[in-house]
């Protein structure tokens, strides 16, 4: 990771870049795999399964058999975490469930909001060597607390045509309604059309590699929501000397290890912080299972020294870190001068796996500067919320007569005459 | 508009389609021209402007003394209308800030949100004959209630190379920081990638024509966040005998006359209220200036008979509509039956001028089937919710053996160690 002192105010932007991401050109690939799917159905969707996943599964939904096994073959321990995480996820998130308040704007008339879950949702959790149960959690969970009708997911399947034991656990627990064993471009493509056997969802959420990232944008311009825009994951730590170093290289290393194109920032208005901290990098990352990942990871990253704490955090703002920790003294007084980030986690104790697993707040957030205009997954993304308005005979002749002066000012005669035509009727049988 | 009797369930779904697009391929043009204004700023800007407006001003920002012109401009009428369209829309929009909820998961767990405005908004007006001067209300007043720090607003000038002053009026009623002349794909483009004097924005909102749409997509890709999906405005009406057919025409035909492509539905248990509507809507039509685009509309449009009301209620669920309008008995019964809608209507006096301008609610609602899985525009849209945690040394001991567990599952190592190293330094200097 490489240290640099005191950069130019006019130098912030360019190190605020992302990696570079390679962008392959896959749209045509993609368009040409959901053609068939929307043509073929079922057919295309296993036809790529076995030409892109090695995979010919015969049937592609999950078995309730299939998910009686997989619980027993997750062991109690895991189930007890799953269960202490579960509870804390639905804690927070049945929080963020709005109340319905009543407004009278005017005497006559009132206007509410109304939250309604969206009906099918479709969530991806991507194959590979890590079986991602958490996200499973993460995005299961606000989906059955917005009263999603229809939770509908997506996996490949390995080799021998299986699902990670506790992905289907960790699915049924949270009341995933139907689980497929389908992949990469294919799966997107089957809950963005429907097949005989997969439903189509309205809005798509989940990680995935680029394939996946470039069928998700696709599926948006089929009229299927998505969760936001995908990159690699991040984390910026601001360290003051009251920081632990080896906290913090093992914060920076336990984001590094997600891919090579992860990124890791460190902010400190202290050299030694730095120093430390860098030491214990590497020394951390020699025990690290995924230690090449981590050292490829590293070489984008930067320690960055500035003047102050107070200038680590306009910087972090300018960064807009998926992930922000502030190991700093008296981290709470600095909370308002966040402007931009994904999820931030203060003090010492207070690690970034908290938030990834079990504390309780989603660990779907926005990445690669997305952090300035999008929220993380929360109960708010599964659910639509509707306006409703009643106005009486009295609130119409309360706000009519402004409705008609600005209609009348847009030149929108019928948008006047909706409220006129109202008026009249309402003067003519006067009753006292 | 067509009568369609009693249709089979399964022709339900051809019925809810929307009038086919015209989808004119736009983006090489719009990408073309956002090159240009990323390479060469405001030179790029005033050459579109010229070429496409046919508009050459001096100076695309409005000036302060243009304001105070534009504010004598208004009518006392239109200002007093304009206050309290103003006054029911902040009142309504300013109970949709959230209030911080700390949560203790577990003990010495406490995770929050908070909302930030984002920095930087971009409000788009179009031009043409009406100046939507309300939408700059309906955008404008939640930015500002959310924290926004700059709301950049753009609307294309007349020939003469002024704005309505209503739309200016509004504007700074409202509190939008600074105002340009600029319309169309240039003005998306200027907002998307900044020049010297128009800011680079972080989320655009606002409606437009179809080169608009398509360079706020492009925008998108750009990593511009936007409102929402765009298409026709539309109105679905639920009618039963004690709604007044006259009313119900007037509400019909203030949508439709919004453009030749919108489209109104009216759904009735009912023929009488059918043939009646359909006669009040003969009627009304022959008065409205834009008499020639409403009847456009209407060949868009279906009176659809229907066995009860609850079936009414699904086939509009099904439809999604962005406008509904409950002109039935005791409508507040059916509430609950509503999943997709943008905005609702309850009862006779609730007529959709009134949340098209001044009851409270936003009119900037999804359209073409997106209530299925968008919201409208409200306070939500202009920030994001960042999360917040803060675990304790007892916090961490209280969840982290569940953290270690899943992240070893996860084979995410550095995740663990993040947690295990912080168990370690703790259970070393035993105090008790």
């Amino acid at each position: 990771m490489k240290t640099i002192r005191y950069p130019k105010k006019k130098d912030w932007s360019a190190l605020t870049l992302r990696p570079a991401k390679k962008t392959v050109a896959l749209q045509a690939l993609v368009s040409k795999v959901f053609a068939n799917i929307q043509r073929e159905g079922d057919k295309a969707v296993m036809k790529y399964s076995k030409q892109f996943d090695s995979c010919a599964v015969v049937s592609t939904k999950v078995s309730r058999s299939e998910i009686t096994q997989a619980s027993k073959a997750v062991t109690p321990d895991l189930k007890a975490a799953i269960e202490l995480a579960k509870n804390n996820i639905t804690k927070f998130h049945a929080a963020q469930r709005e109340t319905t308040q009543r407004i009278e704007t005017t005497k006559g008339v009132t206007c509410w909001r109304e939250s309604r879950g969206i009906e099918r949702v479709g969530i991806y959790i991507p194959g590979g060597t890590a079986p991602l149960f958490s996200t499973v959690l993460m995005l299961g969970i606000p989906a059955k607390l917005a009263g999603c009708k229809e939770i509908v997911l997506c996996t490949p399947p390995n080799a021998e045509g299986n699902i990670h034991p506790a992905i289907l656990y960790a699915a049924q627990l949270v009341g995933v309604t139907q689980i497929f064993k389908i992949g990469g471009i294919q799966a997107i493509g089957a809950m963005t059309f429907g097949t005989a056997t997969v439903p189509r969802v309205d809005k798509l959420f989940g990680p995935g590699n680029q394939y996946v990232t470039a069928a998700k944008q696709l599926a948006q311009q089929q009229g299927v929501a998505i969760d936001m825009p995908a990159g690699p994951s991040e984390v910026l730590i601001i360290a003051d000397q009251q920081s632990v170093p080896k906290f913090v290289a093992a914060d920076l290393l336990s984001q590094a290890e997600h891919g090579s194109d992860s990124q890791v920032i460190l902010l400190s208005d202290d050299a030694e912080v730095i120093a430390a901290t860098q030491a214990a990098l590497a020394q951390q990352t020699k025990a690290l299972s995924r230690n090449k990942i981590v050292t490829q990871a590293l070489k984008n990253s930067k320690a960055i020294q500035l003047k102050s704490i107070a200038e680590c955090l306009n910087f972090s703002n300018a960064y807009a870190p998926e992930h922000l920790i502030l190991a700093v003294k008296d981290s709470a007084n600095y909370i308002k001068e966040i402007g931009n980030a994904g999820s931030v986690f203060l003090g010492n104790y207070s690690c970034e796996s908290a938030g990834d697993y079990a504390s309780g707040t989603n660990h779907t957030l926005p990445t690669n500067g997305y952090a300035r205009n999008y929220s993380g997954v929360s109960v708010d993304s599964f659910v639509k919320k509707i306006t409703f308005q009643e106005v009486t005979a009295k609130g119409l002749q309360n706000i009519g007569p402004a409705i008609e002066q600005m209609a009348a000012a847009e030149q929108l005669d019928a948008h006047k005459n909706a409220v006129s035509i109202r008026l009249a009727a309402l003067a003519k049988p006067k009753k006292n």
